[in-house]
């Protein structure tokens, strides 16, 4: 089996496809916070109550399989090696917190991980339901029967007058949060990153990095979510994150186009630059690899770079992850070492490309 | 006709060979300072006796073959257009000062451009005569059949006593020097270039960058060459300078070596990159360009580089310079323009290697 073969075993089958507005992109998200009745919220919580919900959700979700979705898998994180908890993390189907305190916490996934339902981390369940590309519909569709599915089987904190009751109060009322993982190079070049951040936040939208709140913007890779959740239906939040999201791509295919004409040799450079030490890198860190990725990215999507598809661009940007790519390896790895053997990843993968 | 054939037809032919050392040596100069009697030393002479030195020299040199040398050819540098001489001193057959102020300067080259002798210089003649690689012996007999030549043709000053008069006192003598051009990466990244400067000092020898005096060694290339030419008789002084450099190649391949075991990935990590950037960046600068094929040469001497000739990145190390890059594309360039053309010569010229 060649290295690319052994890349797409390890990613999330959503990981590999374009999705709608794919250029621009990556992914949509949608989380709902959920608590079951009588039980403290699970970190005011001892450990006779966490181990009552892990328990209760547990039952809840064994032998459950949802049309179209498949099994759900639970997986106890306690029991789940440290390197394999990394992997979660890092294709964002767990969070950091998730996966450092184990005790009684868990998470349940489908085989294609378009599913992730956290257990006891801020709240009880976090049923989180991913698309790629822009499609917050069709993921708070999946997240609202699984939200179905558990009330059926559980009973589920709510009260009449304030919707949902979450451990943070910005969670409470709809419980959801939707996202859209975006790629904006364009914005970023023409200096316009700013200036979406604050017209975002007079949207009562939030802009993070890569990996969360504090994350920088590696690779340009930008995050926007609503950040209430009362006062507005589940529908009005997905429709409002939608348009706002079209908004933007609009801007980056604009910025981009404006690049092109303006710098389209300095564009073009940076590119090529960016492709040639991709290619012929013998030691990279994944901050230098997800960087030039960015660029490579923008550049397949401009039809500058040839014999490379942006779905192999969108694998090899999960793939270069520290703990992705020990397990691609198939073994933990000095710091050292995974430098050397992401920049063998990426000669290999990008073998038959060109600028 | 494809890039790599206008650009060969642009160089020197001694360029294109490897030569003894190649590894390491790119090519070995002598030069003989000669003057004529009863006539000032260019720099202090009126315009009627430049005039005189510069006839007396072209009707010396008419119609004048030396055997395996072919026709002299003799080159009015005031007729000569201001890129064609920028070339001249890009190619090191003339200097700088002999490009700048043209009045009754010439130049006499041999079709191969393995001899190149200027006229009313800092003296009225300078002989150079200039191998590829690692072989002072046979430059030094060249230059000396040349100066024969010229003796038999033209009053030369010669003091019994002192020997050849020349302008600057540190030639006077033999007026001799020679010089040995060193591609040395392996000492620059075991930082141990300040003691070989130190060292040839103590040896009488000077050490400067790739365009003489005061220039920075751009590409690691030095250029080392005795002080003095008083007190030694050429053979000595020729035989003395190849020793030295042979010592100076030893100890360049030592640390090669040292690198290769110490940190060969560094090493191939630095090549890789340098080859990726080379191969596919947009626009480029003189400088970065012989920084960056100074990297690929050492590649290439250490096999790490595939499909690629020493010879090939001899002539890359010339062509990119900005007169002679303007004459491979047949017309003057902007310097933005230089680095686009620059860019994709080395883009051609690259395409069929690999790291």
């Amino acid at each position: 089996m060649g290295v690319k073969e052994v890349v797409e075993r390890h990613l999330s089958s959503w990981m590999k496809e374009e999705g709608p507005e794919g250029d621009a992109v990556l992914s949509s998200r949608i989380r709902l916070a959920r608590n079951l009745v009588e039980l403290p919220f699970p970190r005011l919580a001892q450990e006779e109550y966490l181990k009552r919900a892990f328990n209760a959700i547990r039952q809840a979700t064994e032998n459950a399989a949802l049309e179209g979705l498949g099994e759900l898998h639970f997986l106890s994180l306690a029991e789940t090696p440290p390197l394999e908890r990394s992997v979660l993390v890092e294709k964002h189907l767990i969070s950091p917190e998730e996966a450092s305190d184990v005790r009684y916490k868990g998470v349940i996934l489908t085989e294609d991980e378009t599913v992730s339902i956290m257990v006891n981390e801020e709240d009880h369940l976090r049923i989180q339901s991913i698309r790629a590309g822009l499609n917050l519909e069709s993921a708070w569709e999946t997240a609202n029967r699984l939200d179905d599915f558990y009330e059926s089987r559980l009973e589920i904190a709510f009260s009449e007058k304030r919707g949902y009751l979450t451990a943070c109060p910005t969670n409470v009322g709809t419980g959801l949060r939707a996202s859209v993982m975006l790629h904006l190079p364009g914005l970023a070049m023409t200096d316009q990153v700013r200036r979406l951040v604050a017209a975002s936040g007079q949207l009562g939208l939030a802009v993070r990095g890569l990996f969360g709140e504090g994350s920088e913007a590696a690779g340009n890779i930008f995050q926007i979510s609503n950040q209430l959740t009362l006062g507005h239906t589940e529908e009005e939040i997905v429709q409002h994150l939608t348009a706002v999201a079209k908004q933007i791509v609009q801007q980056e295919r604009e910025a981009r186009r404006a690049v092109q004409e303006q710098a389209r040799l300095k564009l073009e450079d940076r590119i090529g630059r960016a492709f040639g030490l991709l290619a012929n890198a013998r030691q990279m860190t994944a901050s230098e690899a997800i960087q030039l990725l960015s660029e490579l990215r923008l550049g397949v999507v401009l039809g500058l770079v040839k014999g490379l598809s942006l779905k192999a661009v969108n694998e090899l940007m999960v793939a270069i992850r520290p703990s992705v790519l020990q397990k691609i390896m198939g073994r933990e790895l000095e710091p050292e070492e995974r430098d050397i053997h992401r920049a063998a990843l990426l000669r290999e993968c990008l073998a038959g490309a060109s600028t």
